[in-house]
């Protein structure tokens, strides 16, 4: 019997929940060590993404290998692993078969359908369990399994090596990746209109600390803060080819008042969605490397709801890890 | 001395012109067999981008080389080549150095700055004047100099042989659009709410002819229609890592609803503006072996003002071609 936490309905607080998991074939049974508290586990179980109850959030886990299907290889009993957003996908779509599991229309995310990390023990499919490397603290690599890996996705896709990153907001995402960002051997600007967060930017690894960008200057802007940025100064802020993306989700509507202005140089707005186990794996052997690691705040698992209450009131510094 | 056809100011006719130019070391002097008339022509005629005047548009010039500067090697005397957008850079800063000289914010347009391709001659730096395979004609090939690599970037950048890529709107980029993403081995969608243009597409090379983009489709979609598309569902329309590219100009501001549709499947937007000459040289080799050719109305370049006129009021179909 795994022994969880659950909301059994929108904005209601979690409760102690049990339930029998089968473990199929390609199964992993993992013993909870630490789950992290992301913000989508505030909007599941505020009931923004529908019907999703009895709901165990959850996706940021990192635990012991317990027991696993007969089908499993390359798993040990006692092994420290990672299980990120994504615990299943269909394994048969063209998606699947071109190795891009996350694009999976039947893609199965670890606490939507399934029941999540805010318990002792959690079943996913092998292909979505990540060995975690020994150098890692379990508590500061859990939020690398979603947050980091949100991050880390475009800065490895749109920047290489001496190219010059912009991280709009210091905050979970932010801190992460300004860490990742360096890792990669980038330049490193923080932007925030926050000016006390210039002396914690440079310690997360920002080269310079901005209010304001400047102009055709970042190869990479990352804007993690939940607003839509005057798009204007920030396409004229990249550099030609240069790529901008938004990770916040704001309220209101993104608009481009010139879309012209992003012919020239062809520049691309993109967006970063769930992360592949591949990258989520490059992510933990970076983050080992480099010694990359979340600021967390670890409570106990019991104190789930206070944990999710300062995730939802933005009061984290920088992320909430419950600790089994 | 140079004959050309220039307007003095805005809005007003273009009439006859002469002036000298002079030859640098590393210029090339192009006899000017023919010009396509873009519509960046009738932008700068209008006034719509400054004070240009006295303005020799004309910037999609094929030709044969007439005299060069000392410094220049690879081109002998009587050569065809083309000249598009771009006619020069600074070749010092940091983009020019890595070959990016389409970024370089000293780029030099062939018809801003400079006398254009209106004209029975034109200057234009070595490195922006391309070698025109034997196989093409003239007048076809003009408006790939511009217009389709336009098309050709973006193409060439976001989809892969047997990628699917949709195009919408058949008309100047729509129709080489059609064709060049054809001879890249994708699978073509034309998208047009003009259901008398199905047998044209296609003639250009579409698979299929739809007036609705269908759902998680599309590996790129290029709208080279001057409007914003219901963004929403032009997003839908995307398979997971696409792509979606404006190049049509719309009067009204760039809007996506809900930005964060694009997080998951990871999909972009971009914008796609001057060609590089190594992709410009890249697309003619490709028309050539593929038999790509801009549909044109040939006419002599003393009826430059009707030529503008067609294309101004989007009668051309596909393209003007003037010639000496």
């Amino acid at each position: 019997m795994i022994k969880a936490l659950a909301a059994k309905s929108a904005n209601k607080k979690l409760e102690p929940f049990e339930y029998e998991e089968s473990i199929g074939a390609n199964d992993v049974l993992v013993s909870v060590e630490v789950c992290g508290v992301c913000h989508s586990d505030i909007h599941l179980a505020d009931g923004d993404w529908g019907d999703v109850f009895p709901l165990v959030p959850g996706h940021e886990v990192i635990g012991t290998v317990k027991q696993f299907g007969e089908s499993v290889s390359g798993f040990e009993v006692g092994q420290r692993v990672g299980v990120g957003w994504q615990c299943d996908s269909c394994n048969e779509c063209e998606y699947c078969k071109d190795g891009k599991e996350t694009f999976c229309l039947k893609n199965q995310p670890t606490c939507m359908g399934h029941h999540g990390g805010f318990a002792d023990e959690l079943v996913a499919n092998e292909r979505f369990v990540i060995p975690v490397p020994e150098a890692l603290d379990s508590a500061q690599a859990a939020p690398l399994l979603c947050g980091g890996v949100t991050v880390y996705t475009p800065i490895d896709m749109y920047a290489k090596p001496g190219d010059h990153v912009a991280v709009v907001g210091i905050g979970g995402l932010g801190h992460l990746a300004l860490q990742i960002a360096k890792a990669k051997g980038c330049k490193v600007t923080a932007i925030s209109t926050s000016a006390d967060k210039e002396e914690m930017a440079h310690q997360f690894g920002a080269d310079e600390f901005v209010t304001e960008p400047a102009t055709n200057t970042y190869d990479l802007i990352l804007n993690t803060a939940h607003v839509v940025l005057p798009m204007g100064e920030y396409i004229k802020a990249l550099r030609g080819g240069g790529t901008f993306v938004q990770l916040g989700v704001p309220a209101e509507p993104f608009c481009i008042e010139d879309i012209t202005s992003m012919f020239d140089g062809n520049k691309k707005i993109a967006g970063s969605g769930i992360g592949h186990p591949h990258k989520i794996k490059e992510l933990l052997e970076l983050a080992a490397e480099h010694n990359i690691a979340a600021q967390v705040q670890v409570m106990p698992m019991g104190e789930v709801n206070e944990a999710m209450d300062i995730t939802r009131q933005n009061k984290a510094r920088f992320r909430v890890v419950l600790k089994n």
